[in-house]
C-alpha cells in the first residue's frame, strides 16, 4: 500500500527525518512518501500557525488523491486539518496526537505529554478531549525548546527532552511517556531505555494504525460530517480549492 | 468604539444583511464595520470549507489590527479562526455561536440549535462543548437548507426554518432557540413572534457581548496559548502572513 | 433602562459602592438602582446565610416588578436565589458570579477565582459546573479575609487580595483572575494594573450582559422549569410571598 | 435515637401520612418526630416556594438541636436547605432524593424519577448530578399532577402515577423506579407490586440512612464547607436566625 | 435478618475481625455471617488476585442461596465481582468501597481515601467512578503498606495508616477519610479521634446500608443486566458453576 | 511474531472462525495460535460468565508466556480479565472491544454496537466509559440473539444482525456499526456491502492493533497498576495460580 506522511511545516529536514523513522517500521509492502506543504509556516507553535498549515495540508491531499495514495498521516501534533482531510481522502487520515494517545491507552493506565513550548499545551489537552483520551493523560509538559531546535545538530534538546520524560514520570506517577512533537519521532527509543518506561512516538503509531486500517480495509465513513464538500466558489488566492461535484 | 464583524464566506448580500442587524442593536457611539474577506468560499458547510475561510478572516483581522479596531465578531456559526484571532487582535474577538449559546444559558435551562444542512450539526455540537455549554444543548436540528438558500428572494427559508424552531421547542421540550447560521439574523425576531418563545441570534449578541467586553476593558489574556505568535517564515502563497515579532 | 442591582446582604457601604462601580459602566441611558433587602444577613459566608438572604432578594425582586426594572443582577459572588429570582422577574436576571465567569471564558483559556473564606470556596466550585464552565476553572482560591474587611477603611485587604491574585497566575497558570466577591469590585483595575493580566469583576460585567440581553429583547423563557410560579397558600411569618395568579 | 423528619411544605395531612411511613421501617429504638414549619408555602413546586421552604425548614433545624435530635430527614424530593441544614445540626442530615437516588444506584444500573410537574424536573436533574447519581438516572418523568392532588382522598392520583411508572419501565428501559415526591411514600409497595419491579421511595430510604450514619457514628464533617456558620447580624423579619458564636 | 459478609481473601484472622466489626453495629435482630471462600489468593493486591477471587466469592453467595440469607457483603476495597453476585443473589449484595464512598458524601462535600499499595490505587479510582463519587473523591492515597501487615500484631501499620490519613486532611483538604481495605476495619474509630475528622469504613458501612434495604424490601432489580445468569454448559475445573435454569 | 488469540468461552467452532478471520488480515510474517480455555462457560452472556471465563483465560495466557508469545489477543466483547492479563503477559494485550471501539473512532464521528442479548448492553456501555469511547457510541443494540446461535449453521442470525445494523444507522444517524460478538466477524464485510457503511470487526482490528504494538516495541508499562502481581498463597482449587516472584 502507498502511504503519504505529510509534515505540516515546511523544514525539509525534520520531513526528511519523519520519512525514515515512518519507514523503519512499516510493513514490507508498504510504500512512505513523505512530504512538507508547498506553502506555510516553518514551524508550528500557536493557533495561527496552525490554521495557515491547513492550506498546505489539504492541497497535499488533493495531490495525494489524484496519486493513488491508500491512506494518510498528518505529522504534527495538533493534528491541524484532521477532520478536513478526513473528507476529501478516499482513505484513512490519522494524526499523530490521536495516534499516540491511543497506543498509550493500550499500554498504560495513564500518560503524560511532553511536547515543546507551554503555550501548546492547551492545543495538546483540547485533542485529547476529542479523542476520549482526555481520562489517560496526567500532565501536558512544555520543555520549552521551540520547535526547530530539535533539528540543530548541535543543540541541547535530547537532554532537556529526556529530563523532562523523567520528571514526568516522577511526579505526574504516569505510566508512560506521549511524545508531543513529530521533530522527537527518533529520540523515542534512546528515552525510552533512558528512562525504564514506554516512550510514544505518534508519527511510528500513526503509520502502523493506518496500515491497519488499510489492511481491515476501513476508511472514512461518508455518512455523516465527513462526507465530501459541495462543490462551490472559492475567491481570490484560493480559488483553487474549489472542488468539482 | 469600532467592531468589525467579519462574515467569513464571500456572499456580499449576507455580509449586508449581517450589518444591518448589528447597526441595529449597537449603542450609538459603536460603529459597526461588516466585511467579507478577500479569499475564500462562497458559504461554509464543512470542515473543509471552514478551514479554508481562516485564511481570509485572519487577513481581516490584520487589516483591522491596522485599522484601529476595538473588538471583532466572527459572523458563522462555526466560529472559525477564533482562537487563531484571538492571538492576532489586541481587542476582544467573539464568535457568534459562542455569543448564542451563552446568552440561550442566561434565559433558558436549555437550548435547542436549528441550523441548516445535518453534515454541520457536529460542528455546533462540538463548539457546545468547547464552550461549556454542552450541559444547556438539547439538540442542533438541521433543516436541510443550503446556507445561500437563506439569501434568495423567493425561497421557502423563512418558513423551513420557523417550522423546524417550532418542531424543536416540542420534541426538545427545550426552553429557547439558538439560530445556528449568521444568515438568519433577520428572522429572529419574526420567528419569535411565531412559536412564542424566545430566539436568539448570534449576530446580535455577539455584538452586544464584544461592545460588554470593550465597555468593561477586558480584551483576550496574553499569558497563555492565545498570546501573539512568534514571527516566523511563511512559504509560497502564504508568505504574507509572517508576523514581525 | 432601568437595572436592578440588589446586593443580598444588609451592609449598606458595600452597596453603595456597588452601586457606583455600576454606573461607571452603564450606558448613558441606563439607570442604575442599587439596593439592600429589608432583611437578612450581615455579609454571606456560608450555606445558611446564602439561603436566608434569599426571602430579602425575592422581596426586593417582587418590588422591583411594581417599578417597572427591565432587569436585575444579584451581586453577590454565590448568586443567591438567580432561579427563583428568574422565575418571578419579567426581565432578565443575571448572577455576578455567573457574568464574571462567562466573561472569562471570552479572554482566557482559564482562569481562577480569588474569593474570602476557604468554606465559600465549594459555593463557587458548584456555580462554575452548574454554568458550565467548570473547565475553564482552574482554582479557586480563599484570600481568608472575612467579607466586611472588604468594607473597613484601613484593612489591609487590598494587598491580600491582590498577592492571591498573584499567585493565582503564578501556581494556577491561569490566564484571568476572577474576582470572587461584590465588595472586591473596586479593586478591579488596580489589581488588573498591579498583576499584568485580566481580572474580572462580577459586577461591571453583569450590568453590561443584563444591558445586553434588554437590548436584543431577550428574557428569562417562561416555557421551562422558570416559568411563573403557581398560585398557592404561604402560612406564617412569610404570608406575604403568596404570589396571586 | 431521634429522628426528626421535616416535611417542608404545611400541609399537615402528608405530614401525617410521611410520619407513619417512616415509623413502619425504623428500628425499634428509633422514634421518629415529624413535622411541618411554622412557616412557608403549603406546597414545592418551583424554584420559588423551594426557596422560601427553607427558613422553616432551618427554624425546625435549630428548635431540633435543642431537642436532641440525632439524625434529620428533610422530606421534600428537591432537598431544599440540606446544606444549609448541614451547617447548624450536629447529627446527620439526609435529603430523600438523595437517599432514595442512592439506595436506587445499589439495586439497579438505571433508574427513572417519576414526580409531579413538569417544572420541577430540572430540579431532580441538578440533584442528580449533585449527588453523581446523574450516570444512573435515565430520565426524570412528570405524571403533571400537583403535589396536593396526592392529599385528596378520591383523587386519581395512584392510578396516573403507576401508569407513569409502568411507561417508565417500558420506555427508558430502567431498572427500576425512583418516587419523585414525599407525598407518594405510602404508594411504594403497591406501585412495586403493580409493574413487578422495585420502587424506591426516599422517605423510608432516607431514615434507614439516617439510622446506619448514627449506628456508625459518623456525621457531618465540620471541616469544610458545612462547618458552623459564623456569627453575625441578621436583619429585619430574619433577625432570629442569627446565630452565637 | 441474615447477612453474609464474605471476605474475599482467604486469611481465617482477617474475616474473624471483620465479623466482629459488623456484629458491633448490626441491629439486634440481624445475624451476621463471616466467611473466607475455599479458595482463592491469601490477600487482593492486583487485578489478578481480585479476578481469582471471584470464583470463591460465587461459590459463597451459591451456598448462601441455599442457607437462606436476606443480604450480602463483599468486603474487599475493590468490590470483586460484585455485579456477578448480584445475578445470582435474591437479595441485596453491597460492597464496601461501594458502602464508603456513598455514606462519605451524605456527611462531606470531598474524601481521600487511603489504601495499601500504590498499584491499588486506580481500582479504587475505577470504582469512585462507576458509583458516581468520582466527583468527591480528592485523592486515593497509598500507605505502601501489604494488606496482611494488618495481621500482623506487632507491625507498625496503625501508626503508618494513621500518619496517611492526616496527611490526606492536610494535603488534599478533603473533609473526610474512606479508609480503602476491610482490614482496617478496627483501626476505624481510633484514627477518628486521633485525626479530629470523620473516619469511614466500608465494613460496618456495608452491614447498615444492606439492613437499610432488606428493612425496606428493596433487592437487585431483576429486569436489567444484572437479571439470572442463563442455564449453559460449564467446562473443566469450573463445571460446578453452570446453574439450573 | 507470535499472536495468540483466546476465545474466552469454550466453543470450538467459534475458536475456529476467529482464527480464520485473525489469519485473513495478518501480516505474513505473524503466526496466528487461537484458543479456547481448558474451562469456563460455553458462551458469555452475564457479568457470572464473564468472571468465569477469567480464570480460563489466564490459565491461557500463563501458558502462552512459557510458549514464547509475543502478543495477545482476548476476543470476547466484554473484554473479560484484559487487566488481570496485562499484568502477567511480557508482550501487549489488546480486547476486542477496546480495538473496535478505537477503530471505529478513527473512521467515524459516531458508532452504534450490534450485539447479542439486551442484557449485556450495559458490559458494552461500560467499555465504553472505560475507553474513553463513550462520546462516540451512539447506542449499543441488541439483536436479542444467543451468542450460540451465531454458531448453527441454518439459522436466521445473519438476517437479523443485519437488519439491526440498518436500523442502527437510520434511528441512531451513526456513522458506522460495531460488531458487538467476536462470533460475528465473519459477517463483517458483508453486512458493510449491504447496508452501506462501514462496519467493524473486533476481532481483526485488535489482531493489526497487537501487530502495530508489537512493531513499535510496545508493550505493557510495568511501572503502574499492570505490575507483575505480587508472589503470594493461593488456596484450594486456584493454588496452580500462586505466581512466582
Amino acid at each position: 500500500m502507498k502511504l503519504k506522511i505529510i509534515n505540516p511545516n515546511t523544514t525539509q529536514s525534520m520531513t526528511e527525518k519523519i520519512g525514515q523513522c515512518a519507514r523503519a517500521v512499516a510493513q514490507a509492502d508498504t510504500r512512505i512518501i513523505a512530504v512538507s506543504p508547498r506553502m506555510g509556516p516553518a514551524s508550528i507553535e500557536s493557533h495561527y500557525d496552525e490554521a495557515l498549515s491547513v492550506p498546505g495540508i489539504l492541497d497535499e491531499i488533493l495531490l495525494g488523491e489524484r496519486e493513488g495514495v491508500d491512506g494518510y498521516v498528518i505529522a504534527c501534533f495538533g493534528d491541524p486539518g484532521l477532520y478536513a482531510a478526513r473528507e476529501v481522502a478516499r482513505g484513512p487520515v490519522i494524526g499523530i496526537a490521536e495516534a499516540a494517545m491511543h497506543a498509550a491507552s493500550f499500554i498504560g493506565t495513564s500518560f503524560s505529554v511532553v511536547t515543546t513550548l507551554s503555550r501548546t499545551c492547551n492545543i495538546a489537552w483540547h485533542l485529547a478531549e476529542r479523542y476520549g483520551m482526555e481520562r489517560f493523560c496526567r500532565n501536558v509538559r512544555a520543555s520549552d525548546l521551540p520547535v526547530l531546535d530539535l533539528e540543530k545538530p548541535g543543540s541541547d534538546a535530547r537532554r532537556i527532552i529526556t529530563d523532562a520524560c523523567r520528571q514526568a514520570l516522577a511526579e505526574d506517577r504516569s505510566d508512560c511517556i506521549v511524545l508531543g512533537c513529530a521533530g522527537m519521532t527518533d529520540l523515542c527509543e534512546e528515552i525510552a531505555d533512558a528512562i525504564g518506561a514506554p516512550v510514544i512516538d505518534g508519527v511510528t503509531c500513526a503509520v502502523k494504525m493506518a496500515e491497519a486500517l488499510v489492511s481491515v480495509r476501513l476508511s472514512t465513513s461518508k455518512r455523516g460530517d465527513w462526507a465530501r464538500p459541495l462543490p462551490k466558489a472559492y475567491a481570490g488566492m484560493l480559488s483553487q480549492y474549489a472542488l468539482n461535484g
